[in-house]
């Protein structure tokens, strides 16, 4: 009988399942008892937006040493992270991107053109060029806080996804995201591999760890592994129904692909025209 | 000489005056290392976005007893907003507008409709109806937490700032906003009292209170009082030079105002005209 079902039903059914155990609402409702941020422990943190490519930049600080790094930052919004690292007092040490992203231009070489001393940094399996080039399980520090890198390969070979276990936050860039995760279907993505990636590094976390996604395109800005693990339409099929949900996606060619990605596998070393075609292509919205 | 100097080059002076000040600096400081949401206290807490308006819809809830609230919901989420209650396990008692809103269609109406026991909130001061309205110093409680109610007119006649003391955040709506605040120039504005109402209660509010604002145009999700004590370049402006600021903006009129401020009024309570219209002129970006 079950065979007869569409994966749409399936899907629908394995979540009703779920969601009614008991024990697992309870660890949702744990998730959300806990803290957001933990600013406590002397880490800064803000998330900002960019609206025209739905993309989330991450400034994290030392509070005492006031030196920071920032994830994902974007091109066009370089001028606006400036000026508010001028306003917080801030030392912008690195720029960490998640992965070399195919939907706007990283900031990170604008970043180090204003910036003195500060270092672009990207995964070594992604092929691109950095001032640091990092392998999974290592370490970058800033100040008294620590960032520890996580290899999560699957929608580009070379995701990272950065994890603060002093704080319980992770930033899984386009691998995983609110009730979704990241397309598979171009720079050696690999829907087993991304599948693998978010069971063994992300849900792997304990539950009430706050996960902060590259993008989120309906407005949401933070989830919990507990959520995800429960809540995930994707997430939660088995390895071969989500390896034939991503085949089946048919996703748009990003428009921004041509100029981002090769932009990008230099940290955003930016040439006139792509400045000039991004600043287009985003205004296209 | 001073008399000689644009009202900018008097703003520019008086900021780099207050930056230069070691004391305050260091109160930013200690107000980045305090709690974001506190969730430790069982809130659960989430801020979401409209991206057509530039709204921020933030979800409270009591972990413990599921019961939640949401501030400013927009007509256009309120499918997301369900489904968000809904996955999350929780109860929506109270729909809170911070003021009668000219810039979207609130989303109350439409959840009331959608809710069973859910009630819309407004201040009395509005002059609009609601399910409850409420005055200055009113607490609203949902299971076991509670929110206090500080009236703060000026952008609009009714606005209202709701503070969560337990957690040492507060929700401005439009009085505050990041670097920036609401208009004075319709629906009862005045510049002398929003300056007013901002000094009075909300920058009297301890200086590592989180605030979380209506809107953000640049991206930026939350500040905090030490910071806006410092860096807004509107606030920090005597009281005159504020009125005379904020009398020379020359905004656009609002393209949703005259659908939406007569729909709020009535918390939503939605014609199928005011539907439609907000529909269209969010489509026209």
């Amino acid at each position: 009988m079950k065979s007869f079902l569409s994966l749409g039903q399936k899907m629908l059914m394995k979540l009703s399942a779920i969601r009614n155990s008991a024990s697992i609402l309870q660890q949702i409702r744990y998730a959300h008892v806990t803290k957001l941020g933990n600013q406590a422990k002397g880490l800064l943190f803000r998330q900002l937006f960019h609206d025209a490519s739905y993309t989330y930049t991450y400034f994290l600080g030392c509070a005492k040493t006031r030196k920071a790094v920032v994830i994902d930052p974007v091109l066009e919004m370089v001028d606006r992270d400036i000026k508010f690292i001028e306003e917080m007092n801030l030392k912008l040490v690195y720029g960490l991107n998640t992965h070399v992203h195919a939907d706007h231009v990283t900031g990170t070489g604008k970043l180090k053109q204003r910036i003195p001393g500060f270092q672009s940094v990207l995964s070594k399996a992604s092929g691109g060029k950095a001032d640091m080039l990092i392998e999974d399980g290592e370490v970058i520090q800033f100040g008294e806080q620590s960032i520890h890198c996580s290899a999560t390969p699957g929608h580009t070979n070379g995701c990272m996804t950065y994890i603060l276990p002093d704080h319980s936050m992770a930033f899984t860039g386009d691998a995983l995201l609110i009730r979704a995760c990241g397309r598979t279907d171009f720079q050696q993505g690999n829907a087993g591999q991304l599948y693998d990636s978010v069971y063994k590094r992300i849900f792997s976390l304990p539950d009430h760890y706050f996960l902060y996604p590259g993008h989120d395109y309906m407005g949401f800005s933070v989830t919990t592994v507990a959520e995800e693990k429960v809540l995930n339409p994707r997430l939660t099929l088995s390895r071969d129904e989500f390896i034939n949900f991503m085949k089946e996606l048919n996703l748009k060619y990003p428009k921004l692909i041509d100029i981002a990605v090769p932009t990008n596998l230099k940290c955003g070393e930016i040439s006139k025209e792509a400045l000039q075609g991004s600043a287009e292509l985003l205004s296209k919205k």
